[in-house]
């Protein structure tokens, strides 16, 4: 029997989680839960029914897993506490400094309804968590680094947005080549915001707007760009459509350490991402965890979980000896 | 209370946990355990008691978890299951044909003294392995690749060294860049032995050897050589002394793939080392599942389990909470 999945919020990850649920035979899609009239949301499934979120709760039995697509900022900290009393819920929560208190809401959410919540899933937090946790385990003494992109960062590229004059705008952070390559030969660099990442945007201006103000405005805006070396580029909104309608990401996470009795011989621990679609593979990832919570829950598991706390071997398809005899 | 740790053979993996435990303040060595007459034998830690291995049983309720240093060709599949009867175990078997049934002997001795076995633990199998898993369920639409080296493979080196004329030799594995260009690249190249890797062997030869056919009975040696584009150098001892004596190692896990609809946009993950010092790495690997093994334990787990099986956070003396703040 297939794992019974529903999305709770139509966006890009919502559409991204309907797409991976076709690339992982075990499981499918029952049904999309929206905030908008559903008549007039069309999904990709033809299987899948089209439903009101206020209806969500005629759903208890016949879904498995609820993958909660809504943003970190006010959607999930209401969601997913409310949704674990109901569900089995994944979500993608990413306010890296929120983390503890939105787990200890979702663990006694979970724990009165009896059922499994895990939260922060995708690449970071997600998969890049995982990295630092195992390349400090293996190696006590070292150093991390975490680099991102070069990809689109969302959140700039609405700052840029937000900017009078300002008619479209990508922003595009990128690794710096040279401390990445610092980082690697083991020399531990301290490296400042400034030195580990440069921003480029490409802003298309309203008609008659002054570029040169809009330029200085970017570049000076405190905490998205003002740290940073940035580029700006004017270009058309053709261009913009042509040439920055992707959602690509990415990046690094490193580890040097050191062992030995002297502490003699180095070593790097280095794991990448690059990423045509962030929202695709972050869907794609919360899949595998939609998994894990079907399986903890058939256990008799109940309240919140991390990336941290999943066997990997629950995230798979295969069972244990296929694991051990193709993979190990 | 510390974790108290035995190493059972004390070459160059059973040393590099000894300075492993150095590095993580949570556990001591109690004793180390050697075939040979412990008198012989000088260990680096001071506090350390040096036994025979026909004494290990006294030590029974003395050691949290024994680490076995031996070989995977004859020494481990005998006792791993042996010394699971008595001790929480970990090992780094590293015949990948044979992990099935290492698995189901280690399985049924660890059950019956009621305690943990962790096998195969390492970077390949091992830290390799859990990258190949979690890359295969984040991506299950995607081709896999993992490249060795550039690195010291103690096996080809050993089988050049039985040729006769040969007095001392040194063999590295070394991933070819344009393969691994290609496979960057997202082009999912199929890929030959062959093109995978180069292996280059430094060779000291014994007094008026036959130099041309020494290098001949090196490329053409089957399963080792044959395969592969070869380099033969003849060197003096003292340069392969001076330059040839470290142990270093690493490799590339890569798994290419796709999403989207129309599995329109393409992904590529991957992980890589590079370490100074291969049995220095894998034992501090094997110590992270060491304290793993003592926490299952005191849990009332028992049974044999991989990498696979153990949730991230079990490897970490930091609390869960800590490690939800800190690194997720």
């Amino acid at each position: 029997m297939s794992i019974r999945i529903g999305i709770l919020g139509y966006g890009n990850l919502g559409r991204g989680v309907e797409c991976a649920i076709r690339q992982n035979p075990d499981m499918e899609l029952v049904a999309v839960f929206t905030r908008r009239n559903p008549e007039d949301v069309t999904i990709l499934t033809e299987t899948a029914a089209v439903c009101s979120i206020a209806d969500a709760a005629d759903w208890k039995d016949k879904i498995d897993v609820m993958i909660l697509c809504g943003g970190s900022a006010t959607d999930l900290p209401v969601q997913t506490p409310e949704y674990a009393k109901m569900f089995n819920v994944v979500d993608s929560f990413d306010t890296h400094a929120k983390i503890p208190e939105h787990f200890a809401n979702v663990d006694a959410a979970a724990k009165e309804g009896g059922h499994i919540g895990i939260i922060s899933v995708g690449w970071d937090p997600g998969m890049f968590s995982l990295n630092r946790l195992y390349a400090n385990v293996v190696l006590p003494e070292g150093k991390d680094y975490t680099f991102w992109g070069k990809g689109v960062s969302q959140g700039h590229s609405d700052a840029v947005r937000r900017i009078a004059g300002v008619k479209d705008a990508k922003q595009y952070t990128i690794p710096v080549e040279s401390a990445l390559e610092a980082v690697r030969s083991g020399e531990n660099p301290e490296l400042t915001t400034r030195q580990k990442h440069t921003r480029e945007c490409f802003v298309v201006l309203e008609e008659g707007a002054d570029a040169a103000r809009v330029e200085e405005e970017i570049k000076t805006m405190p905490n998205y760009f003002a740290d940073y070396d940035t580029t700006v580029h004017f270009i058309s909104e053709e261009e913009l459509k042509a040439n920055h309608s992707g959602i690509p990401h990415g990046g690094f996470v490193l580890r040097s350490g050191v062992t030995g009795w002297e502490k003699e011989n180095k070593h790097l621990i280095e794991y990448s991402l690059k990423l045509d679609s962030n929202p695709e593979f972050t869907s794609s990832v919360i899949l595998a965890y939609a998994r894990a919570a079907y399986r903890l829950h058939k256990e008799g598991q109940t309240g919140c979980k991390t990336v941290f706390d999943i066997a990997p071997a629950y995230l798979s398809p295969k069972s244990a000896e296929e694991l051990r005899a193709e993979m190990l």
